[in-house]
This record gives structure tokens, sequence and C-alpha cells, in this order.
């Protein structure tokens, strides 16, 4: 059975608390139960995680590597525009990761439109709301490992 | 029945037969049948359409507008990195358009990763070969018109 | 008898429709019949012309040089910001031409800041409205060719 | 009965004499007679002012709104270029204000290619010589205070 | 009673020792002291903390939204010029920030400059040594929640 | 008694009356009053001053040096942008001086985040309104002479 | 027998009559005609070609790439400053393209100091005047096709 | 007899006053004195003259020339990188200028390396101190009207 | 007994497992094993510590320099280049830092040229493989503390 | 009889030895011979010369125009990107001078994509090999002294 | 008696050849001559050296200073903008230099408006023709030695 | 018996005389020696060899990548900065460069930050006075030839 990790950086835990004219009004736990509940659907296993503090998403990047998962579906939050650690990170593992943004990034203020983690990410999914994660899920699940 | 425009730009006339380690073996010709299959599962119907003119693709956005389509799957190619008039038309109608790119542009030349367009989109999905257009179809399904 | 070209580039066709916050309610047509009106008044000709088409655009600037024309009033829309084909198109031709914008391009986003064409024409009217294509005509008739 | 401001900033005093090549032959009074009789002509009040001092200018310009004149005829020279302080005179004043250049300063040194204040104006004419001010003249007996 | 959290960001645990030429003599103990005595003379209550763990500040100032702070007092140290993901934090809560940095930041290397938190605080002070601590806990105890 | 100068720079003479949604409906008078009022609560003496013109600013500096003011309460308008001659005689006098802002100018357009004054000023109070006129009078109190 | 396109793009149908002082006296007639009698000295076969449309001309060397030319003499006009379509279809092909410019682009305006195609073409003839075009038939009929 | 001005800009009232450490000990009363006699040696005539106001230096430039003096030494203090309203004047006049500083100005900040007047002027003399007065004197005493 | 701090950033967990084509095959421990068996030799004592957090790098170090370490080899990893609280935080303790890079940084990626923390160490040593942490203890034993 | 000048610059004495990926196996002696046979086809003399020094490069072009040679092909190796002396000697100099690249500079590094000596050569042959020095005689035998 | 070098760089041996229009008609050795013959009557002694050769001015520079030369007039040609090896020289030696240069340099190129040696040098004399070296000349031997 | 270069560029002749605050006060001659005497004690031979000269300093290096040198140690002096003629000479050789800088030029003016050589060398050792000299011997001895 495949195993999907789905991983979300810093302030989404405040998701559908923080801005919901941005964001929506779903809440983090909804998301991750949306979403292990498709997972299920298309016969794999969802580990869900959030976390605020970049060297914890690091290590949680490698322990999902070391445990033979089969995708990443990832969520930097502001990471994205500055943490080459990060980068580094997903460069150096063979699990597949993809990159979701909630809004379009490219539509708010300039510091969001550079993403300095998409360069090594298998690719990105942007500004389609929860529906993203949904896709990066369904795109996971057809691609195999590196 | 909701209708779908599956528009392709520049150089995608020779998809499947240009730089096939960049854009896969499958040709638009078959690109074009596939979306048009899953469309036809999802209850939808799909018109496909590729230029290399930049007018012509704006006449072509106009066109589905006024036709009422519902959604617009849009690979603008190197438009993508300068074609402010393609950004203007995208702007001014109500259609949605999501931008979609084959390969991952941010790990690719620095002109690549600079978007013009995106900003006006309803969102992008980026590097995930051919599977982006049927994610992007996937999510143009599930939302109405602006 | 003058002869004058309204000459208007991509997505003028949806003046009055697209975005009339910015752009007002006066369609292209209704635009069109108002200049020539005017240069009826002024004892002059008028002809109207809009594309989507940069080629298109550049073809009929030849022609209307060709003609022998008094002058050009050219909203050059988007063009405006990375077209320098149409600026080396007007630097070539004898007949002065007027950049007309309709909005207040310096208020708006920071690439309508610029514009690659302005050096090669005449002069610009700038974010007065359709008054704006008014005045260049005013100013044409009273210049001579080139 | 219409009140106008023709406001001309520093150096405009030697308009005629100064670089007849750029600016013409005519001089600063000249030029605001003329403008003064076609304002007669249209029914209008004209009041003429010019000084070298970035404050005066300020000053003029506020003593113009207070006194309720339905426009502002404002060349404002060089400090187009680097005066923030008038740029947010102009933001903060309901008298609509036209930027006029006698110049195309598009076609001269990069410096002046940027207006720090045309952002916050109604609309600018540029590089049509004094004909400038006669269509700013004619934009404003148009146009109503915001 | 209001309630208002200190927050000082990496290195501030040095205070007093590190650097004292810039940064004074006064423990971090000894500010935290002085600024909870001024709250207690003026009626409200302090709670203090530091960290050199940027997801540590982001939790605590979520915390501190939680439990309906009336204000945070926040020297984000270094954070202040790369870190996107306590901007975020901070624009997502309602609690009002005050950032507070002890030197003049204009004054010293370039990268010091910008501050990509400011934006999103409601206001800074900057340069005015520890008494910058006490002018904004008197500037939040005049504020109300957002 | 300790002799304070309150000195505001351009357009702050509309203060109450331009754009009350930035800067509040307090008069420039009303503000003078009360932090003469305040002055006065505290032991010293404040005189104020406004002037839209750089030159006067200057030369009032440099007579509050010369009569031995014990501090200057600055808010130097949109010559922070752009007024070295202001930085230089900041530079050159004895007298501390503190650079207040109304708004948060960080949160405002781009040519607003520098301020070429900052680096040579005591320090900087941004964005907490004119309780921020308020705070810089207090640090003041406290500050010796340069 | 060899087969070599000679395509010019914007504004070279001009050539002879626009600007003589930097592009010579010669026509475009005249200029294809003096390169095909060359080719035909040469023992190859030239095909002349020239568009002010940038959709026209990647849909040209399409063509020509089909039909299996054996070089491609290519002025791209102004689209050398920014047809990023131009330069992927470049790319995608295998006929050698040689970018010709008749003038020197580097003692030009600074935008013309830059090609976005010249990355992807065999190599550039530059600032030789209509000798260009025919050194790069001479070094074409000399190279295979890739 | 051949009549100079010296033109001393901003905060060189300050002279001999301020940081002595850059500019040294001589006040401006000495300095003026010392080149008026040094004129009276060469024969000539010399006017002195010392502003904090843009505007009054540009009003004493223009009267200068039409009094026809056969050179000005301008030292424009910091209006030198900032003011391009003093270099339209000094373009437009035709008494020779030369610009004086006093330091290195390359030796010192960033913004100090640019002189946006230099261009118009006649030449610079550079970090040479006082003496940089008395080569100007001398260099103009040589040089006839433009 | 001198002793000698080795402390690794993100990435650096995985040595010899990540990348060996850039890094080598010898893992973290295997390393960390041959710099504390050469210390001994040099007859000093080191401790070993990694970390992917960078708050945790910060207080590792400020322990180190309580403890009065003798020198630390660091390896920043990926926050070489964005770092800024680490660069604070070794400018302000007094054990020396030498900075070390495995790889040849100025032959990758742009965003690696830059390091933000360098300007505040004793030296760097980059590009050398696992040899530079030798030559770095080497360096770190011949020099005192500051 | 005509006289050219084949001028290579540093490096360029390791043609074929030196990388021969990009720059072929042919040496640099066999080159110059290929080229003086050809000139000597042509009915012209050619002297070759070669320099490590930009000195004597300079010295070299002195000298050949002095000795009034018809033309220098020149490939000025790396001092392309930097060498101003040289730029300003071939700017001072009558003899026409044809710059030269082996490679296509514009498919290498960014620091490749600009020449300071281009501007002032008479024209450039780019990315066609040792071919393109044979180009640049025939285009030289073509053109006078200017 | 005091010693005095004239020291010139890369092309100033064309002096009075090479574009008259910007540098004269006076040649190198007509210029030494005036500048020997002006230190003779100023009771000193001139010593004149050009190169072509950056490292032989460097050498040049080196040997004066071991020598005890009291000043140096250095026209650095176009190394001016590029030869940091030359600014380290001048910065390590105590004799001073007076950079001159004959032409405008701001009026010119924009890479001439960057003179990467001025910083290190005593001071510049700038656009005065052969005037200005006279003007060093007197300068330096009213200076010490440093 | 292995051979090593030890290659100092420009103005390290003065080394021990220059700025000893910044470079120390051993001089040239008594760095070789040391480096010379440990490379003895390593059993190997050294060289060693100074320029100010560009040219020389390539010259010297292929020379000793003929003469099959086992290494080279080379501080390129402020080359370092600008040379990329020296650049070019180390990629085509296959003798392994290490670059040393006395100085940590991170911490010192902005144009030492970036070195145009470092790409292509083997590494560098940089801010470790003269003991980084030894450390790049140690290096060497170890490296075999690329």
């Amino acid at each position: 059975m495949k195993k999907i990790l789905l991983l979300n950086g810093p302030n989404l835990n405040m998701l559908g608390k923080r801005e919901p004219g941005i964001y929506g009004e779903t809440t983090l736990k909804q998301l991750e139960e949306r979403i292990a509940e498709l997972a299920r659907e298309y016969g794999a296993e969802l580990e869900a995680c959030q976390s605020n503090h970049e060297g914890a998403l690091i290590d949680k990047l490698y322990e999902a590597n070391e445990a033979e998962f089969d995708g990443v579906i990832f969520n930097p939050g502001a990471f994205t525009h500055y943490s080459y650690s990060l980068r580094d990170c997903i460069a150096g593992i063979s699990v597949p990761v993809i990159e979701v943004h909630i809004s379009n990034i490219h539509a708010r203020e300039p510091f969001r439109h550079v993403s300095v983690t998409a360069a090594v990410t298998a690719g990105q999914v942007v500004g389609l709301g929860l529906k993203g994660y949904e896709l990066a899920l369904s795109a996971l699940l057809e691609k195999g490992r590196n």
C-alpha cells in the first residue's frame, strides 16, 4: 500500500482561522481528513504533519524518505521564499515532492513570486485552493519513486 | 453540458517531436484526444486549439468567452514570459483560465522562472508532464464561472 | 483633405465591455464613430482599425505611411510595454504617430510604467480617458508630415 | 466662471531663451498670454505662475485648492523626476492636475523617463510642444472637480 | 487587566554581554524586569519570552493571540531581515505588534536597512536603546485590539 | 528649562484635512498644542514650526542648534526619501533629532520604504499615529545633548 | 542540391527605404536576388521569405525543417530582443540557423545589445551590412545538418 | 574686468564649524575672502553667495548668466546627488560652471559617488580641500564664455 | 587541553548518503571520528554536533563560547546564504569560527556564491572536500582566542 | 597589396590543446597558416600575432594602424568582457577591426554575453568556429579603410 | 628639490592624434614638456612616463614611491573603470596621487562615470582639458607626503 | 618529487610593507622561504614567482602546466575580482590551483566579495593569514593531477 506524506509549513496551523478571504474556512484538521479520506479511496495511506519549525520540516522529510514513502504533498508556507535548507533537503531525497500553494502567489506581494524550492520539486500546483492538495495526491499516486 | 477549451501556444505543435527529453513523446493530437476523452468521461465537451500566433490565441480566448465556455486549460508556451497582451486578455474575460506547463519551468533557464500571465489566471499546474492538463481539467469542472 | 488613421491594439476590441471601472462603458465602435465625426468637423477623414495581432498593426502602419496619411492616433495596448518591432516600425515611417492611453498607466502595475514605443512617437496623451483620442486628433491636424 | 491655474516649475522662466532646439522660441510670457486668451475663449479664467522653488509650487497648489480652482495645468520641470513632496501635495488636493511636458521626455536622457508625480495626476500630455498646454486646458474644462 | 507580551528574538539572550558598544550593558533579565515593573505601574501585566528559534517565536505569537493578549512588544533580531514566516504570522493575528530595534539599524550594514516584518506590524520604534521598549509599551496600552 | 523643536516638513500643513484615512483628523495646530502642552507637563518648552520649503527646514535646524535646543522632533514628510541636504544638515548639528512618521511607511508605496535621513538621526518612531510625536518627546527629554 | 531559407523578420520589408543611414539603400527584393544568385553559384537553392508576424516566422521555420532545408539565414529584426517563442522554435528544430544583423547592434540603443535568440542559433554575423547575409550563406553551405 | 561667481550650496554655511575632520577649520567667510583676494590678484572680480535653498541657487545662476559673468565656481553640496533642476539650469546657461567638492566624495558613502550635475558642467575638482576653489578660479580665468 | 567544536548545519546528517557526486561517500559519523582522531593527535579535544535547526546551532555556539572552547569548525550548510541570525551570533562570541564548505560553492548555483556569515568568521576553507575540515582544525589550533 | 593583421588574445595560444570540446583541435599555428594561405589566395598579405598581455595587444594595434594595415581580424579572448583599454584603442584607430569568437558566447556563462569592445568594432562573427576567421578576412578585403 | 611623476595610462600615447574633438591636438610629448617646464618654474623636477601595460604602471608607481617622489599626476585612461590592481597599488603607497581626466567623463558613456581608483587618490581633476594636469601639479606642490 | 608553484599576483611584492594592519609584517621573500621550507619537509619542491602583470601570470601558469607541476598555490590579488583572462587560463590547464587570500575579503569592500576565478579553481582558503598558504600546500600534496 502506497504511503503519502501531507506536510504543511509555517502558519498553516491557522488554516480556516487566519485571513479566510485568502485561504478559505476549512481548518487544517478538516483538510487533513479530507485528503486522508481521498487517499483511502485511492487505496493509499496518508500521514499528515504541520510545523512552524524549519528544522522540524527537514527532519520529517528525511524520516519519510527513510520510511520509503511514495510521495510528499508539501506546502512550505513562507519558507518557499527563503529556505535554501529545505531546498537542499528536497534535492537530496528520492521521494517525489509536489509543492502546493492555496492562493495564487503570483497575484500577491512581489516577494511571493519567487520560490526557492520549486526547482527541486517534481512540480507545483498553485492558486487552486484546497483542491490543489487533491490534485497533488492524484499526481503522486501515478508517479513512481525517483 | 459544460464546455472546456484546451488551448496550446507556440511550439506545442511540435509536442512529442521536439526535445522529447523535456516534453515526452506524446504528440499534440494524442494529448488533445486524451483530454477530450477524459472530458467526455466527466460529462463535458472539449474543444482543442493550437497556434503559434499571439493574436490568434487572444482572438480564440475572446471567442470562448463569448461562447460562454466554462473553463480554459492554457499552456501559453514561451508567451508566458513576455506577452502582456495575453495577460490583459485573460484579465478581461470571465471564463476561468488555468495555466499549465509540462516541464518544471523553475528548474530551467532563468527567463522561464517568470510568468507574466500567472497573476491573472485562476491558478497554475507546473512540471507534472501531460498529467498537468488532466489535473487542470478536473479543477475547472469543479469551479464555476467567475 | 487630410487623412488620419485611428489604430487600436490588442484587447481594445473589448472597450466598453472589459473592466469598465478602468476603461469606461463606451464601445470601440462608438469611439471610432465619435472620432470620425470629430475629424469630419475638422474637415479631415478618419480610417479606423483594431487588431490583436502585432504583425497586422505593423502592416497597417506601413500601409498608412504608403498612402500618405497625415497622422496616426495609436493606442498600442499592452504592446506598449514590449513590442520593439512596433517601435522600429514607427521609427521608420514619416507619418507622425501620437500614442494614447485611456487609463493613467503610471498609477497601475509597474510593468505599465515603461513604454518602449514612446521614444519614437511624436508625443503621448495618457490617462485622460477617451478624451485623449480627441486631443491627439486635434494635435495631429495642426502638425505637418515629418 | 471656471478658474484654471497654469503652473510652471523650475527653468521654465527661460522658455524661448534656453535650448530653443528642444523647447522652441515662444517665451513664458507669450505662452501664458496664449493660454489665458484661449481660456477666455472657453469662458474661463486663467491664473499663471512660475517658480524655481519647490516649496513655492507646493504652496501655490494648496492656495489654488483652497480657492476652489477647477483645474491645474502643471509642468513640474525637472521636479517630475524626484519631488515626492510635490507628489504628496497633488495626491492630497481635490483640484484635478494635468501634467504637461513640452519635449518628448522618453526620447531624452534615461532619468527623464520616470515621473514620480504622474501616478497622482489626472493624466499627462507629453512631447506635443506648447500645444500640450492647450490640450490640457481643453481636457480640464470638460472635467469636473474630483 | 491588560496583558502584554515582551518577545525577544535571536541573540537577544546576550543583551548586555554581546557588543555593549552597540547594545548597552543592561542584561535581558534586567530589561524584562524593568518593562514588567513599568507595566505594573500602568496597571498591566507583562509576560516575557526570548528564543533563538524562529518556530518558537511563531508558536509564542499564536499562543499570545489565543490567550487574548492586548499587545506584543517584539524585537525580532536578525529575523527582521528575512523571516517571511514571522511576517505571515504577525499578519494573521489580531493582537497588535510593535517592532522594536535597540540600535539605529539604518546606520549599520545595508542588509539591516530592510525589514520584512515592518509592513504588517502596528509600527516601529528604532534606535532609541532600551527606552524603545518602554515607548512601545506606552503606545500599546493606549491602543485597543484590532 | 529644556527646549524642544517640533518640526514638520512638506504637506503636514494639511494634517487633519488631507487623506484622513491615513493621517487622522487632528489638525497641525491641534497637534502642536497637544505636544506643547505635554512638554509643559514635562517641565520643558516647545517651539513648533512647519514648512514646505527644504531650505527653510535646514535653516530652522541650524537656528535651533545655535540656540542650543535640547532636541528636535522631526517629521520630514516626503523629504525623508530624497533630501540628502537635510541629511547632511542633521549629521552636522549636535542637537539630537528623532524622526517621526505618522503612518507605517513600510506598508505603503515602495519609495516610502527608504529613508535617507534615518541613518543620521538618533532614532525613528514610525506608524504609531500622532502618539509617535509624544513618544519622541518623552525619549528626547531623557536624552542629553550629543 | 542543398536548400537554404533566407528569412527576414519585422520591418525588413522596408530595407533600402527606411533609415538608409543605418541600413543602406539596397531593397529587400534586391538583397534576396543577390543571395539567391550567390546560392546558385555555390550550387544551392535559396528560398526567401519576410514577415512582420512572429507566428508566421515560426510557422515558416517549422516548414523549412520539415522540408529538410540545409540551413536558415535569419535576421529576426526586433524579435531578437524579446521573442522567446522564436527562441524555443529554433531550439527545437534540427536545421542550423545563423542569426544576421545588418547594423552593429552593440553600437546602438541598450535594448539592442541583448539577443534572446542567439544562444540557440549556430552563430551570429553582426554589423557587416548586407555582406553578413553572404557570409552566413557561405558558412551554412560548409556546415552539415545537426 | 572679468566677473566670477563663487556659489556654495546647502550646509556650506557651516564650513569650519561642521565636521572639521572632513571639511577643515576655515569658515565660509574666510574662504570667500581668500578666493576674492586671489581673484583680485588675477585682475578679476568675485561675488560670493551661499544658500540652503535650491530655488535660490537656480535664481542666482540665472542672474549671473544675465549679468554676463565669466564663470561660476559651484559647490552644490548634497544637491549634487539629486537636483535635476540645478542640472537643467546649468545646461541652459552659457556661463561656464566648474563643480567643486572639498572632500573626496568617492571615498565616502555610495550615494555621494554619483553627481547628477557633473555631466553639464565644464569640469570638476574633487577632494583637494579648499585648494579646489582656487584651482577652479584659475581654470575659469583661462576659459572664455561658451 | 584545547577544545574544538565541530558544528555541521542542515542536511549534513546526510553526508555520504546524499548526492555523493558532490559530497563524497564518507558519512557524517566517519567524518566526526576522523576529525576527533586528528584532534587527539594534535593534543586537543573535539566535540561534534549536527542539527537541521537554526536555533539549535545558535544555542550550541553560545554554549561553546560559554564553555570557553578554543575554536569552532562550522559548515553552516544552506544557512550560509540567508541566516543573518547565525551571523549575529558568530559576530557576538569571542571563540574563533572557521567556515568550511565541502564543495566549491562558487562553481554551483548563483545563490551559493554569497555567504552572509563569512564576513564575521575568522576565515573560510572552500571546495577542498573533507580535507577542508582538517585544514580548519589545523588553523584553529594555531590561533588563540580573540 | 592589402595587409591584414590576425590578432589573437589571451589563452588562444592554447588553441587545439585547451578544451577541444569547445574550441576544436586545430592549433593556433595551423589556424594562422590557414588564414595566411587564404589571404594569399585573395591576393593579400597576412601578419599573425598572439599575446596574453593586454598592453602588447594595444601596442600591436597601434603598430598595425601606423603601418597602414587594411584590416584586423581580432579575437580578444576574455578581454572582450572587461578591457575598456582595448575598446579605447580600437575606437581611436582608423583600420577596421572585426571581432571574432570561435564559440557561441551567448550559449555559455552570463559574463560572456557582454562584449565591451563590440560597439567600436566594424562587426562581429560569433560561434562559427575557425570558419569565422575566414569570413572576417573575406569581409575585410571588401571593406576600405575608414 | 621636489620630484613629481607625470604618469599616463593606456592610449594616451595617441594624445593629439586620436579623437582630437575630444582630446585636443597637443601631443603627449608636448604635454610632458609643458608640464615639465611648469614644474621647473615651480622649482620642482618632473619625470614623465606613459604605458599601455597595467603591470608597468603599477611597477612605475612603486618605483616612484621607493624613490620618495613628492606626488604623482596620474591619468589612468580606461584603467580608471576596472583596474582594482591599480587601486590597491595606489592605496598602498604613501606618495599622494591626483587623478586627472582630460574630457568630462560624466558627459560620456555610462561605463566612464565610475572610477574604481578615485576612492584611494588624493583627489580628481576632471574635464578641464590639459589644464587639469597643470592644476594637479599646482595642488601637489602645496601638499606634503602622506 | 612533486613540484608546486607558489604564484602571487599584483601588489603582493609589497607584502610586509603595505598596510601591515591588514596583511601582517612578513615580507614576500620570507613567505616564499617559509613555504619552500615546508615543501621540503613534505618532500616536495617549490618554485615561487610574483608579478604585477596579468599576462606574465598567465604565461607562468601555462609554463607550470607544461612542466607538469603538481599544484599551484595562487593569490591573484585584485585580479581575483575582474581577470576573466586568468579564469580562462586556469580553466584550461590540468594542474590543480588553490586560490588563497590573506585577509577575509568578505569583511572588506563590496567589490572584494566576488571572485571571478574561484569557480574554476580546486578550492579557496580565505582570511587565515599566511597560514592559508601552508594549508593550500598541504591540500595540494594530497591531491593528484586532474
